[in-house]
């Protein structure tokens, strides 16, 4: 007996190939969305269908930018250090990292991290951009700004070798690994307390 | 400096309205859309379109089914049986006890769960319906399958109170409490093991 509507159905199966949402909380996002007032899918039916024309990636930093413009603002504005460059893993890093605040250089996005299992190698990332750009804009500084997991680090390293073997003068650091704001001593764990004791600092 | 495009912030405002979707899932998603096969995109656009087009509650049981049906085939088919109904919090649930495949009466949703707090009282919810119901259908015994979470026990109790003082010859039952399949007695909980021994049985 057919008893749950074919539009439900297609609309759980196609939330559920969203990462890391199983069927159950597909179903829950369905539900919501049909007992809730239509103007909800209806803005989310909008932007989906805005996304794929209205943003590009900027071919010089990989970061996420407006389909009419040509470079990253992050990159072509004056304000903007292009003698400094952070490598991050996705575009949407650069902007966790803009809300920071504290940086003037510029970003570059690889698209993802080393994940051999994953089928992600060197050449699927933006790791021959970066080196080209260490040339064009004449790189003082590439910071890694990897997260601290298995693939962030094997990435931060693999990509540290290759600079240092084409651009062997660039100065290559990495975010400060210690203890983050707000955390109880009691409760890090053994290698972030490892880093913190590595690295601690006059005070 | 406006550095993210305005179509992904638009849609990852949309994403974020989904309950339980953080900013950062909402991101995630948004970016995930955005790298992989626009087809994926479509595919949630299509079925975002037909959702409020081809679904409605059955006026009968307040279950899902296609726009075209008059009532729910869970509550028409011969195989049927009306005079008992397994009373359950939202539609959702329908479909999971319906995979169990054990159970062959009928069943009532009733929009939620009793949460004065939210705003959702008696007469938000289908308890009305349901008196009529057992009138009506000349209903026998009340399954009252709700969660065994807070609101879900005040429910049962108040939706019991009801039948009791209209119809007092139907018989109440709920689903037993006990320890899930495949648990281990070490992990579960005092109230769970408390049940789990009021309602022991001959082995």
């Amino acid at each position: 007996m057919k008893h749950t509507p074919k539009a439900l159905l297609d609309l759980v199966e196609a939330l559920a190939k969203l990462p890391g949402v199983g069927p159950r909380s597909a179903e829950r996002y369905a539900y919501y969305l049909f007992k809730n007032d239509p103007r909800i899918s209806q803005n989310l039916t909008k932007s989906l269908d805005a996304l794929h024309k209205s943003v590009k990636l900027c071919p010089k930093t990989h970061a996420l930018i407006d389909a009419d413009q040509e470079i990253s603002p992050l990159y072509d504005h004056p304000s903007r250090d292009k003698t400094i460059v952070a490598v991050v893993a996705e575009p949407f890093d650069i902007i966790a990292l803009e809300k920071a605040g504290v940086f003037k250089g510029t970003y570059h996005s690889l698209g993802g991290l080393l994940s051999p299992l994953d089928g992600i190698d060197a050449n699927t990332l933006q790791i021959k951009s970066l080196l080209e750009r260490i040339s064009q804009d004449q790189v003082q500084e590439v910071i890694l700004a990897t997260s601290p997991s298995v693939e962030g680090e094997s990435t931060a390293i693999y990509i540290q070798k290759q600079i240092q073997d084409q651009h062997p003068k660039v100065q290559i650091t990495r975010l400060a690994r210690g203890l983050p704001m707000g955390t109880d001593l009691e409760y890090a764990d053994h290698i972030t307390l490892g880093r913190a004791f590595e690295g601690r600092q006059t005070f």
